[in-house]
């Protein structure tokens, strides 16, 4: 009943229903999310934001969908390298190699991690883009998460589905900002979470054009931009020539694009997701006090536990 | 009565109208561009191309706008690396800047024209990017163009502008793609041609992401990644993710870009404008030997002549 009278307070001016979020228990952050969605479409009010100017940008890996035990993009990667590495293109002896098909992470960390990553990126140069892509989506197709014994793709949190829904029903442009291989990214999500290609920024590689033949190629090379930390906000500069109005992440590599999200002269809202849900998912939240700041200095930046905000996390929770 | 029955007939699956390209005269390549829509859009036909993969592409300087006789984010560049010389932020007397001012184009050649676009681009390193805009804004208010004595924001052809439209109302997402400075460009296009920012692929400067101070900074820096040729269909490669089924162009800058385009697995369409009217723009048509080849070669590249296919440029010869 509270909730109905909340919503139905909070969504006059717009054309949400009691339904918005259903899957997020009633407390600060739901009210909190309902309150800003309501008044930054209101065009009578003080923080009317123009359709134009409506853009939110959602973290992926940890913030949108499972990110344990590994990052989708990740593994994915090593598997197509191991498949190189079988037709002799890559020394499997060889560093990083060697420890990405050992899983072996001290040695990852021991080489330099992003080191690690940059070169497991650039192992694909000279691979067409369509056949990376076509690649993700045939492993993708066909692996099952280890604990949970569903597709990765299953597993975007409902409760982002609905926030993701919501935004877009508010005439929001929701766009994917990720540190994940943006190609990777882009083969699944059109059809896991509703985001099309163009509104993914992820680390990109720019492919190189060729007229050799008579059809024209796109493949990759091994020149890549990292989608982290600091770059997110000017990659979103550089790649929609605005500021956003709404972020969500989880880790230390979304805290710029959410503090630049929260002090614009839009009124913004940001939320940051807290995996403290051992029993639906993984508890191994530790990057508290690094948004804590934020939060506290900053009326627009608001916590979600998965434990307590979230009354579903999973699709297969429901059947 | 012929343009009425054609537009019925080509029109009947879509909804498209009689008054469609108003200002195109009847002729093959306006007859070309309505079949091609009506063909793509129809889901019965073997030609239909899905609303999500409706991407167009379409290059400003000389495609969509007048770019003579200098390039308006050139004119605006240089313009506001005077601004810098009075404040003694840049040498007046070095190069490529003596040569800019003085347009001295013989000097910019013996310079290396690429590296003096470059250079000028560089300047701005530092400048807030928000500053930038609202300079390129106040430039684009102030000045006039000199033989039309209108604003450049007022110089894009009609033709293209009921085209786009066409494309719009077709489900079609029109990117502008150009070797222009990106956020120049940006600085006005929405309200000049109706595109958003997101929708520009520019030569493009990533900004720097700073927090240094209680307000978060955008700043632009040197790096820059220029956006001509065979850098076209790679940048579209890398900012949509999807390979677009429209194209139009002007120079040997959208040859690469249009061969992409009509090469691809869908029925694509390539236009090609002729500056060869004296009377209503300029004549300086040097490219027909560039795209001949490929309008020879693939039935899907069309050239419009601006003389004979274009009953009308600018807005100005309305009035």
């Amino acid at each position: 009943m509270r909730r109905l009278l909340v919503s139905l307070i909070l969504c006059v001016p717009t054309l949400c229903t009691a339904a918005d979020l259903p899957s997020w228990n009633d407390g600060d952050t739901r009210t909190a999310i309902l309150e800003w969605v309501a008044a930054v479409t209101d065009e009578a009010g003080p923080d009317f934001i123009p359709v134009a100017e409506r853009i939110a940008v959602l973290d992926n890996d940890g913030t949108s969908w499972c990110e344990r035990p590994a990052y989708g993009s990740t593994a994915f990667q090593v598997h197509l390298a191991r498949s190189l590495a079988a037709e002799g293109k890559i020394d499997p002896e060889a560093m990083p190699f060697k420890a990405w098909f050992a899983d072996d992470r001290d040695a990852l960390r021991a080489y330099g991690y992003s080191k690690s990553y940059v070169e497991l990126n650039a192992a694909f140069a000279g691979m067409p883009s369509a056949a990376y892509r076509d690649s993700a989506r045939a492993w993708l197709d066909r692996i099952r998460h280890s604990r949970f014994d569903t597709r990765l793709t299953e597993l975007y949190y409902i409760p982002m589905v609905e926030l993701k829904d919501l935004l877009q029903a508010n005439d929001f442009q929701v766009w994917i900002v990720t540190g994940a291989a943006q190609d990777f990214v882009r083969s699944y999500i059109e059809g896991a979470f509703g985001i099309p290609p163009e509104r993914v920024i992820g680390t990109w590689t720019v492919p190189v054009y060729g007229e050799d033949t008579p059809d024209p190629t796109m493949v990759r090379s091994e020149v890549q931009t990292y989608n982290g930390h600091e770059n997110k906000p000017a990659h979103i500069e550089m790649r929609i020539g605005r500021r956003p109005v709404f972020a969500a992440g989880n880790s230390n590599n979304d805290q710029a694009m959410c503090r630049w999200t929260v002090t614009g002269p839009r009124r913004g809202l940001a939320i940051w997701i807290h995996h403290d849900d051992d029993l639906r998912e993984y508890a191994y939240d530790r990057s508290t006090d690094t948004i804590a700041g934020l939060v506290n200095d900053h009326p627009g930046a608001w916590h979600v536990s998965m434990k307590n905000d979230w009354t579903v996390l999973f699709a297969h929770e429901l059947k």
